[in-house]
């Protein structure tokens, strides 16, 4: 790890940034993901490095949506996996949700290491996708999941997420849950609740909030949208440094 | 690369970020410019993947404060050689100025990896650090500079820097223009010349203004800057989908 004194006012972002630089080092997370990660810093800076109240209430409605699920499911990706792998263990079980792979950038051997990692965080089973078994509307080779996983869930978690596979699980008649830092993603847009927030700031709380008596809420996405986007557009005038 | 048709929205971006993530397959990028990079993808949606008047202006300062520099450099990092060696040797010849490598995640080998680069798009002199050669207010091993090169520069062209090298340039008296993406990054605050536009577009534009006769003119960097960061601050409301 790159030396970042603790008193940085970068040092959160800059340690964030060195677990998925050593999780591409590893083979967990794709070259393509440390893009993606670098895009989502931009956006965090815009959104103040911390969570909105509009990322709280789609936090609440995506523990409802988990806790009211049937067969929730947990899509991990190589930088999901990379940032939160113990969180992800925790999360299956405060949720009773199956944990299943699926990357964007294919390999069967990455897929391995994923799942690997995940099992020695301690999850007691991941699913990985299986040929047969084909998600409908996905043309990629992302199509393929598990039949006890995606393929049957009804409600999935599948945070830092390409907007044509959000779009077809929802086309599919899923719900489905994701974390973005750009509100203006096609996944953000199309997902049923959309957190606009750090994933490795919101699990955390997401996890609080499973604890809890949970009762539905009204709940409009697009609003939680318009106002991450509202804050960020507001901070770009008042943040000159950063 | 990644197959992208033509007509998809965002293919040009799509393009040169896998022109990046092969510069880090050749050992020229590092893991973490890649991470930079993706950071620079979300401004340049949000300044609408276009040179604003704003970067016009700053462009032809710079194209005006290298003809006018007794020694001017080039100063190259693996980001910068990955996209655009071609035009960096063009922009040599233009400008009459030296090209020295100067690399933020020190690696000896990487150096020479993009001084090979250089040579092979047709550079007729690539200058590496010097031990011997500190330049001055800098604590990180980036301190080590070429004596021909930036030591004894007027003007060092830096494009995607670090705030703390381009703030120490400063202060030894040299003007420092850059390219960034991020209008409020130390960097673009601290230069002499920020040009706040993707360096693929920037740089042929700079070519052009360099064979103009270019006259001294109004120039206010804070002004560039803040004319960016209110472009992106109004797109970030009207786009909701990108």
């Amino acid at each position: 790890m790159t030396f970042v004194p603790k008193t940085h006012p970068r040092y959160l972002s800059l340690k964030i940034r060195d677990i998925v630089v050593n999780g591409a080092d590893k083979g967990i997370t794709s070259l393509h993901g440390l893009l993606a990660h670098g895009r989502g810093e931009a956006f965090d800076y815009f959104i103040g490095e911390r969570t909105t109240a509009a990322a709280r209430k789609a936090i609440r409605q995506a523990a409802f949506l988990l806790k009211e699920a049937e067969h929730p499911v947990i899509s991990v990706n190589g930088n999901f996996a990379a940032l939160c792998a113990k969180d992800i263990v925790r999360l299956a079980r405060a949720a009773g949700a199956r944990i299943e792979v699926n990357i964007f950038h294919s390999s069967r051997e990455r897929e391995k290491r994923i799942r690997g990692w995940l099992l020695k965080a301690g999850a007691a089973e991941v699913l990985m996708p299986q040929k047969g078994f084909k998600a409908k509307y996905i043309e990629s080779n992302r199509k393929y999941v598990n039949r006890n996983g995606i393929y049957k869930a009804d409600v999935v978690f599948v945070p830092l997420e390409d907007g044509d596979r959000t779009e077809a699980l929802v086309k599919d008649g899923k719900k489905v849950i994701t974390v973005d830092l750009n509100p203006m993603s096609r996944t953000a847009v199309k997902a049923t609740v959309s957190i606009v927030d750090n994933i490795v700031r919101a699990m955390p709380l997401l996890l609080k909030e499973l604890k809890k008596q949970l009762k539905p809420q009204d709940y409009d996405n697009h609003a939680v949208l318009r106002d991450s986007r509202e804050i960020m557009s507001k901070r770009l005038l008042k943040i000159k440094n950063i």
